[in-house]
């Protein structure tokens, strides 16, 4: 293994550029018909996100030494899974946002019925591109990546997890409860994406698997922490999207649940626990350790 | 080979009631969390529908000798699509329809938000199904039934069809832009449920695989000539949805592109090809050949 001098900001600078390039390619082209569609499902992906998702991908592939070729197609996967999910989590029927990523949500630039069909579209996208090209040590193990997406991603999973967002809306949550939610909708599929990020390279003996997965649900959870301690203290201007709206519509958060001091101590806690996990790995894991630290610290 | 000497209506009755046990198994239960979600995923799936993809994977599963235990989870798979993609089409934003086989859609039975997810979860499962077990030749050939039924449903498929539809309501198309819409919106789907069934069996010739593609290609246009001209005919006791809507609506159909008379002339010249198609496989397309006259002579 070469020893990767790269510091975090330009390893990661350089990943979220490799996955602009990506997913532009792996989009079906603007002037492709249906265009209006095609542009639709450019413009909810792409010039967008912080790409969490495939920067775990990536971090993940660096403990199996996965190829950066087939790591930007499965983390590629995982994003359009991601975007899908904002798509239609912004409609009128769900959370009404008018913002996203300081940009109009795609039912307010386009329409609802277009919102509908591009998040239906990314989707099947998403699992169209983890078939179509080698990229596992197997086709066996290929298979499994797609089913640990589609686990991630349905009613098991976090599509469950926003049915049950919904269902709870305005009622206070117990600790446990959330956790449950947050475990669904969005820790799934952070560890999806590490999941299959470390599956494009050699296999992981069963108790790595299971450090990997430890360090990912620790991250998972960690990320919906800090998101919820920065709705709380965030202004619109710094976030791109609508601030202190979880507390206007009556969601329970970490912040609402316990509090915004012992929040942050336990986004801290769960960072120190990802790092943990995946001390094993020794130096193999030195981007998902500098990543945990990302999640936790951020301030946007 | 032995030979099947059930008649058509009673394989026909076979092939439902397995189906629906299999449905019923493959969904959530009801009782499991998040339960609302799942009890709503079932009412959209469950006791409804002709199930025409199952029928077509089951008959095309007979020209390569597939084992039931393997269609009926590729053939729900395919119906599981088939059912998100009525969920979604039902809501407000798109056909906004509130009876579907008789029964109030799901937005209307649960509500908008819950449909949403209801067809992002079905998608899912779809996938998740195709990934539970071998069901092909082998694990390759497996794939490649991920990456048909991928391709059937997004873009470029299914969706790609129904984004076609909304740009197009309340113009008159001409016939081979109609054309182009019903080859994505139904056809994609039909056509995989074609090959899929196939795949669970002994691997095609390529001659033969374009034979059977050939095949459903016409059965699915057929399908949609003969709902259009039962649209145009039927009654709603009848049909059990809202009848005559695409005319109220300013959908192009076959009926106001080329009138009912020409309408039902290309139905049975449909239905002439798609025999021809199957001549190649003699005894083992029985089942085929009789579910093409099956739906175009259908009146219901």
């Amino acid at each position: 293994m070469t020893t990767d001098t790269r510091d975090f900001a330009t390893w990661m600078g350089e990943v979220q550029a490799r996955m602009e390039a990506a997913l532009a390619r792996l989009l079906p082209p603007a002037g492709a018909a249906p265009a209006r569609l095609h542009q639709a499902m450019r413009y909810a992906v792409l010039e967008g996100g912080k790409r969490v998702r495939p920067l775990l991908a990536f971090a993940a592939g660096e403990v199996t030494g996965a190829a950066p070729e087939r790591l930007e197609v499965a983390a590629a996967a995982v994003e359009l899974i991601h975007a899908y999910s904002l798509v239609h989590d912004d409609m009128p029927c769900m959370d009404d946002d008018v913002l996203r990523r300081g940009k109009p949500t795609v039912h307010v630039e386009y329409d609802q019925a277009t919102a509908l069909l591009v998040g239906d579209a990314l989707q099947s996208l998403a699992f169209f591109l983890l078939c179509e090209k080698p990229l596992a040590d197997s086709p066996a193990a290929q298979i499994e990546m797609v089913r640990t997406l589609a686990l991630a991603t349905g009613s098991r999973g976090m599509a469950g997890g926003q049915a049950i967002d919904l269902e709870s809306t305005g009622k206070p949550l117990e600790l446990p409860e959330l956790e449950f939610m947050h475990i669904h909708k969005t820790g799934a599929l952070i560890r999806a994406a590490a999941v299959l990020g470390a599956r494009c390279g050699s296999p992981l003996g069963a108790r790595e698997a299971e450090n990997l997965d430890r360090y990912a649900k620790c991250v998972g959870l960690a990320f919906q922490v800090v998101d919820d301690v920065l709705d709380c203290e965030a202004s619109t201007a710094t976030l791109g999207k609508t601030a202190g709206k979880d507390a206007i519509q009556g969601k329970a958060t970490y912040v609402s649940a316990m509090g915004l001091a012992r929040a942050r101590e336990l986004a801290e806690d769960l960072r120190r626990q990802a790092h943990t996990a995946i001390e094993p790995f020794g130096g193999r894991a030195a981007r998902l350790a500098q990543l945990a630290d990302f999640i936790v610290l951020r301030k946007f």
